[in-house]
C-alpha cells in the first residue's frame, strides 16, 4: 500500500518500517555511490528525503531521471542525522511512473513570478504556489467553518443576472447571440432572441440576493464569484474574483463588527495552526515578519473610528498625502494605511462615511449627512471587509433611491423585502482574494488566483 | 439580549426563564382573551408558540398584527402542554418591528411550485424553501469538510475560460463588444477590442484545470458554478448549476470508486445527523420513503458492473424500454434507473462504457473499445455521478484527440500534465443540484436552486 509522504514525515510509528511512497522528483543529486532525491508528492508541503545506495538495483538510471519525474520508492523509513528533516527514506526499490521530458520549464531555479504566470498550469508544482493555493483552500474552508458553526446558511447567489445591482462597476454581458449577426429591432438589439429573453450580465455582487435570505434565514453569506470588466491593470485588481458576502438580520453595525472580527481572527487562526510550514515559509522567503503581523491581529481588539474622527486624525498628522483630506473624500489608500498602520498600529474600522461615497441601501444616520457604513482597514493592505447596516425603513430607502436616479422598478422585489416584514440587517464583503494576498504576504493578486484573468489576460 | 428560538426549543436550561426572541410571523390565531403565534426567526426549521394572554398591554394590536410581519417578544418559557413542541413561550411584553403589508403573497394557504417560482426572493420563508436551501447549505459545507478532511486542496477553476474544455456543450459567450457595434475584420468579430482580446466562454467545467492541480497536489476538487447554454426546459436541467470535481492523483478507477461512495455516504449522513427536522419533512410531505431509502444506501455497499454486463441484464430483463438496448448506446434515464431501482436495489457503478459515446481524457482499456469510465447510478434518479481514470499516457492521449479531430494546439498545456512527470489520475463530478434533489427528494432542479436560471427565465 501506498503511505502519503505526509504521514510517513509526522508519524513516528513508521520508523524502521518499510513503506512504500510516490510523489514528483524535486531534486535529485547524486555522486558516484551515493543519491539523494526530495520527493513530495503533494499532500505535504516538506518533501521526502530519499536516500539512494549503489547497491540499489537501478541506481544508475534512478540517479538519471529528471526533475519533476514521477516514481514509486519502497524503502525503509530511518531517522535522519540531518537537522532539516526528521525521517528519510532508505530506498530499496524504485520504479519509474513517468518521466519527464527534459526542457520541463521549471528547472530547479529561480523564476520571476511574471515567467510562472504563463505557466499557471505547472506554477502549482513550485514551492511558492504550493503554499499559496494550499492556503487559498484553507482559507476557503475556514470561512466555511466559521459561518456554518455560527448557524449561518450558505446561499449560492446566481453568476448571470438580470440586474444592475448596485452599479457597482462596469459587467460582462452574457450571450448566445451571434455576434457576426446580432437581431436588431428600431436600432436596439433584439433580445427576445438571445437565451435568457432578455439582457444579462455577470453578477458583481451577491448582496441584495443574500439579503432576501437573511429575512427567511437571519443568517446567512454567499462565497461565489463576482465579476469586474475594468480596465484596470494593478496588482490589486482582477476581472474575476471570489467574495465572501454574510448578511445578519436583527443585527445592527455594532454587532456585524463583532461578526467581522470573529471571522477575520477565526480564519487566520485556523491557518497558523493547520499550514505551519507554508506560513513559515511565507513569512522566510515572500514578507518577512508576516508571521508576527498576523498574530499580533489574533490578540489584539480591533480599534474602532468614526471617518469624521478619522479625517480629523489624518488632518492633524500632517503626513505628506498625494491626495488632501477632506471630509467628503473617499479615503485613498494612503490615507488607510496611514490610519491602520502609524496611528492604530492594528486593524481598525471606520464607520459612518459619508453618504454621498456609499450605495443607496445603507442606513442613513440623523444627521442626514452620514451613513452607517464601516470599512475593516489593515496594516499592509488597507481595506480589507466592507459593510453596513442596511437601510430598513421602506419610505426612507425608497427615497435614496429615487434621489440617486436609481431604477425603482427594477428593485420592487428589494422593496418587497421592507415591506413584508422589515427587520434590521447588516452585511459585509470580503474580498477573498485580498484576504489570500493579506494572509499569505503575496503581492500581485494574480499569484494568489489558479487561473487569473485581468485584461488582455484569459489563458487556459 | 435577544435568544436564537434554536436555542430556546433546544436548551431546556431556559425553562421558567425570562428570554427575550426576535422573529417572523408565521400564523397567528386569538380569541377574545387568548392568542398563538408561531414565530419563526430562521434559526431552527421549527417555529416557537407564543402565548398571548388579555393581560398583555396590547394584546388587541398584537393579535392583529398579519402573517410575515417581524416582532420582538419578551416572556417566559415554560415546558409546553402540547406534544407539538416541548416549550412555548409566554408573553410579557411585544413589540412590532416591522408591520407586514396586507397583500404578502404568501398567506397561509398551499401554493404551487410554479407560483412560488416567481416569488424566488420570498419563498425561502416558506417551510419548503426553509428546508431545502437549509439543506442545500449543509450539502454544500459536508462536501467540504469530507474532501478538506481527506487532505484534498480545493480549487477555483476559473468561470471565464478561452478554451472549449471538452466540448461539452453548447456555452455562453462573454464579452464587453457592444452589441450594438462589434467591431469586424475581414467577415470575422475582432477580438482584439474585447477585455480579454480573444473570445471567451462561460466554462461547463472545471476538470482538465483540475487535473493541472493533482499533478502538483495529489488529491484536489474543485466546487463552483458551470453554464450550459442548452435549449432544455426540463426539470433536470439548468443553464447555471455548481458542480464538485474531485480529482486524484496515484489513483485508479477502483481508489476513486470508493472515494465517491465515501463521498455520497457521508454527504447523507451529516444531512441526517445535522438537518432531522427538515429531513422529516421531506419524508412526510415531499418524498414519502425518502429517509428509508436514504438510510439503506448508507448502509449498504454499492453495486458494481460493466457496462457490457448491464447491457446484457438489461436485454434479459425483457422490459419494455422506449429506447431499446444495444452495446454501443448511451444509456438512457429509463435504462440507468431500471439498473438500479429493479436489479440492483442499490446504486451501482457501471463502468467501462464504449469509447465512443464517452470522452477524449479517458483511459483506453486494452480491447481499444472501452474506457474506464464509470457513472454511479442510484434509485430515483439515475446517474448521479460520473468519473474515470484519466489517460496518462501522453501518445495515447494525444492519439485520441486526433482521432476526434480535437484541436491539438489548443491542448498544449493539458498535454504538458504528462509531459513532466505524468502519473495515474482519476476524477468525477458531481451534479451540485441533483444531489441536493436526490437528499430532498424535489423533483425539479429549479426548487433547489436559489435564483433559478433557465431558458426565457433569469429574475432577479
Amino acid at each position: 500500500m501506498v503511505i502519503d509522504i505526509q504521514k510517513v514525515l509526522k508519524d513516528k510509528s513508521f520508523i524502521d518500517k518499510e513503506v512504500t511512497v510516490c510523489g514528483w522528483i524535486k531534486t535529485s543529486r547524486s555522486s558516484k555511490n551515493f543519491g539523494f532525491i526530495e520527493l513530495n508528492d503533494g499532500s505535504s508541503f516538506k518533501s521526502l528525503q530519499i536516500v539512494l545506495e549503489s547497491n540499489l538495483e537501478n541506481f544508475d538510471e534512478v540517479s538519471k531521471y529528471t526533475i519533476s519525474s514521477s516514481i514509486e520508492v519502497t524503502g525503509k523509513v530511518v531517522e535522519s542525522p540531518g537537522a532539516k528533516q526528521s525521517v528519510e527514506l532508505h530506498a530499496k526499490e524504485v520504479k519509474l511512473i513517468g518521466l519527464s521530458d527534459r526542457d520541463y520549464p521549471l528547472q530547479k531555479k529561480r523564476h520571476t513570478m511574471e515567467y510562472l504566470r504563463t505557466k499557471t498550469h505547472l506554477r502549482p508544482r513550485t514551492n511558492t504556489f504550493k503554499a499559496v493555493f494550499k492556503v487559498r483552500s484553507l482559507i476557503a474552508f475556514a470561512i466555511h467553518k466559521y459561518f456554518q458553526e455560527n448557524g449561518f446558511v450558505y446561499v449560492h447567489s446566481p453568476i448571470i443576472t438580470a440586474s444592475d445591482a448596485e452599479g457597482a462597476g462596469e459587467m460582462f454581458q452574457v450571450t448566445t447571440l451571434d455576434l457576426k449577426d446580432i437581431p436588431m429591432v428600431d436600432g436596439k438589439v433584439d433580445y427576445n432572441e438571445d437565451f435568457f429573453g432578455r439582457e444579462t450580465h455577470l453578477t458583481v455582487s451577491g448582496q441584495l440576493e443574500a439579503e432576501a435570505f437573511a429575512h427567511a434565514f437571519r443568517d446567512c453569506y454567499t462565497f461565489g464569484p463576482t465579476f469586474r470588466a475594468e480596465n484596470s491593470n494593478t496588482a490589486r485588481h482582477a476581472a474575476e474574483f471570489w467574495m465572501v458576502e454574510p448578511e445578519l438580520s436583527f443585527c445592527k453595525l455594532e454587532g456585524m463588527l463583532e461578526n467581522v472580527e470573529g471571522c477575520i481572527k477565526y480564519v487566520i487562526n485556523y491557518v497558523l495552526e493547520n499550514a505551519p510550514d507554508e506560513m513559515e515559509f511565507f513569512n522566510q522567503f515572500i514578507d518577512k515578519g508576516l508571521l508576527d503581523r498576523l498574530k499580533s491581529i489574533v490578540e489584539k481588539d480591533f480599534g474602532k473610528v468614526t471617518y469624521t474622527e478619522a479625517v480629523e486624525l489624518l488632518k492633524e498628522s500632517k503626513a505628506d498625502f498625494k491626495y488632501p483630506v477632506e471630509w467628503g473624500i473617499d479615503l485613498q489608500t494612503e490615507h488607510e494605511r496611514y490610519l491602520t498602520e502609524e496611528i492604530f498600529k492594528k486593524p481598525v474600522f471606520v464607520t459612518d462615511y459619508p453618504k454621498d461615497i456609499k450605495a443607496f441601501y445603507m442606513t442613513l444616520n440623523e444627521d442626514n449627512k452620514t451613513v452607517r457604513a464601516s470599512d475593516l482597514l489593515v496594516p499592509g493592505i488597507g481595506e480589507l471587509v466592507g459593510g453596513s447596516q442596511r437601510e430598513h425603513r421602506p419610505e426612507v430607502l425608497e427615497n435614496r433611491m429615487r434621489e440617486l436616479g436609481l431604477d425603482v422598478d427594477a428593485y420592487e422585489w428589494y422593496l418587497d423585502l421592507r415591506r413584508y416584514g422589515t427587520v434590521i440587517t447588516s452585511g459585509y464583503g470580503i474580498g477573498f482574494e485580498r484576504l489570500v494576498m493579506y494572509i499569505t504576504g503575496m503581492k500581485n493578486i494574480r499569484d494568489v488566483i489558479p487561473f487569473p484573468r485581468t485584461v488582455n489576460s484569459a489563458d487556459i
